[in-house]
């Protein structure tokens, strides 16, 4: 076996979810992540912690969806049992087709998903971490070689997390500190406040409430949004291809927006509710082992020389305690490449300018 | 898909594990059995029960233990509270390895399993069906093409159950009824007694105490057993061929033991305590969707035209309650064909002829 899978555990077990001897362990494991999964329980084994294995399969929960009548039942009381008694839960992504769950009709995924609120939260109440195999479902989406795309996994898995959450810390201290942000890239500029909101250092361990490997971003949740940003990193959103897509802010909402390509899918999700049109997340890519985009949201918002705003949700991290952010059914992501002819600064200070921060090498102050 | 694999669901959901809307149902999947899991969440889904699958994989249980120092937790709370939680168990085995945990220690192995007893009481108040969906792994332990196996397999699985359910209760009949069961094959002859004891009839269904499918096998708990038989259907015995074995019975215990091939398995077995020495069980193989040898004693042991003998543990259905039957760590199957010259006698009254019984076409009482 690739001796970066063994690798990729380890980061998995220690680095991310920090188990510890005892630790009642859900491992669920996707179709295509089997060699993860025995990967896993190794290390799972050699710390001495506890292991329920799901198997979390798209055809499988695919088939039971698509035959039940609809009504289904509240958050069942063996599945409910599991989670409230687990200390972690890793997820090993993905399936064998990203598409497998297609032709599942939406309302149907939605009923599914509000009878198990409870389940939710009892998972979330864990030390949960979100991971992906590299799998031949995940190249075909990246448009790569199942060989290069292994490459590209492990480049942005397997990093020097320590050292990388000491650099974000100096993005979320800045954040932390100021009131507004401004971008300007291109002939685009936009400015957001986060007074009073926390940014979250997205080092990929539960210890930095990071749930995702890899993570490697740093972000907040903005509000009283002004001016406009073009998106040019391509995304498919709701099976949608869009393209250039742009926003424009009055007052904090969306008054303005357009698209290449996409426009209608950008419409639906502006039209969800009112919290769609306003923004839930700023974030900022600072993973520079995610060199290219490969289509999946999870690995392109992370990207080195990246911005990424979402609209509609906030999370709960940023706020103060109780406060409740923008909320809204959606949170939709949209990237965007500032590693030319761009800046962010902070209460008027450049804190990165054409993809390079303020404390790298080569940064350029004026 | 074969759609004989969404018949075989339907007969584990309907039949063998008679699952209501509502239950709570534990689905364990091995590494070979997707299609069977697909099939089987679909007969979930359309009667309104709950489902967790869980990914029932050797070879991430093998790399689980070998890392592990051995001190195994007892009974780790998440997994005793889902199979507690849970109303049904179905476990579709197997692997795509038969051998997949071969090189895990003995010791290691039972340490494993002695610290999770509550937890396989649990699994056993559930009404769980264990069955197997036909692998390139189990056609290869059977000496067969996979196309072949499949046909092998569906051809025990998808019987008439009802109607087989009412064939073996004239030999459970018989039986219960019984005092001492004679059977007499080539030159050998055996007796033992079965008064006092219950015979189960193994009709793959909980509603009978049956928990595999396929089943379709009457047994008993025999005892003070006398004389001798020959067991010429080839087995597999703790990984070693076994083949023409021959017990010799006095006072209901083992005098003389032989074997073409693997006496030294034989040997093991027989000295593992004094219970091993004894007979746990008489059964008779009544399915006759099972006719050729497959190395997979869950089928062996059901094929028509054989009776077998397991030396060892009796199972508590075929005791009157509070009573304990033979005790011992082991319980091994030893086949015999009663195809030709022989006779299967119940006080005396002829019930089987060279495999055909009494109420058979062609029987021939003397």
């Amino acid at each position: 076996m690739d001796e970066r899978v063994s690798e990729h555990a380890e980061v998995l077990v220690d680095w991310s979810a920090r188990v510890e001897a005892g630790d009642d362990v859900v491992l669920a494991v996707a179709e295509g992540s089997h060699d993860l999964a025995v990967a896993v329980a190794e290390e799972l084994g050699d710390r001495g912690a506890n292991v329920v294995t799901v198997y979390d399969s798209d055809e499988v929960d695919r088939a039971y969806k698509l035959a039940h009548d609809g009504d289904f039942d509240a958050d069942p009381g063996h599945e409910l049992a599991l989670y409230r008694n687990a200390d972690v839960v890793l997820r090993l992504g993905r399936g064998r087709n990203t598409a497998a769950e297609a032709d599942v009709p939406g309302e149907t995924e939605q009923a599914y998903r509000r009878r198990r609120q409870e389940i939710r939260e009892a998972r979330m109440d864990t030390d949960w971490v979100s991971t992906v195999h590299p799998s031949r479902s995940l190249a075909q989406q990246a448009g790569m070689s199942y060989e290069a795309y292994r490459d590209f996994v492990y480049d942005a898995v397997l990093r020097d997390w320590e050292s990388l959450a000491e650099e974000m810390a100096q993005m979320k201290e800045r954040l932390d500190a100021g009131s507004e942000v401004r971008i300007e890239s291109g002939d685009d500029e936009i400015t957001m406040r986060v007074d009073g909101r926390t940014a979250v250092n997205s080092a990929a361990s539960v210890a930095y409430d990071s749930h995702n490997l890899p993570s490697g971003e740093v972000f907040t949740a903005p509000y009283a949004t002004e001016g406009s940003l073009t998106f040019d990193v391509p995304m498919t959103i709701q099976s949608r291809r869009v393209r250039n897509a742009r926003l424009v802010f009055e007052d904090g909402e969306v008054v303005d927006y357009s698209a290449e390509t996409g426009e209608d899918a950008l419409r639906d999700v502006l039209e969800t509710d009112e919290g769609a049109r306003r923004l839930g997340e700023l974030g900022i890519g600072m993973n520079r082992g995610i060199d290219r985009v490969t289509d999946n949201i999870l690995f392109d918002e992370k990207m080195g020389d990246t911005v990424h705003l979402a609209v509609g949700r906030a999370y709960d991290a940023c706020l103060p305690d109780g406060e409740q952010g923008n909320d809204s059914a959606v949170h939709v992501d949209l990237i965007s490449d500032v590693s030319e002819d761009s800046r962010l600064l902070v209460d008027g200070e450049v804190v990165q300018r054409n993809g390079t921060f303020r404390w790298e090498d080569g940064f350029e102050s004026s």
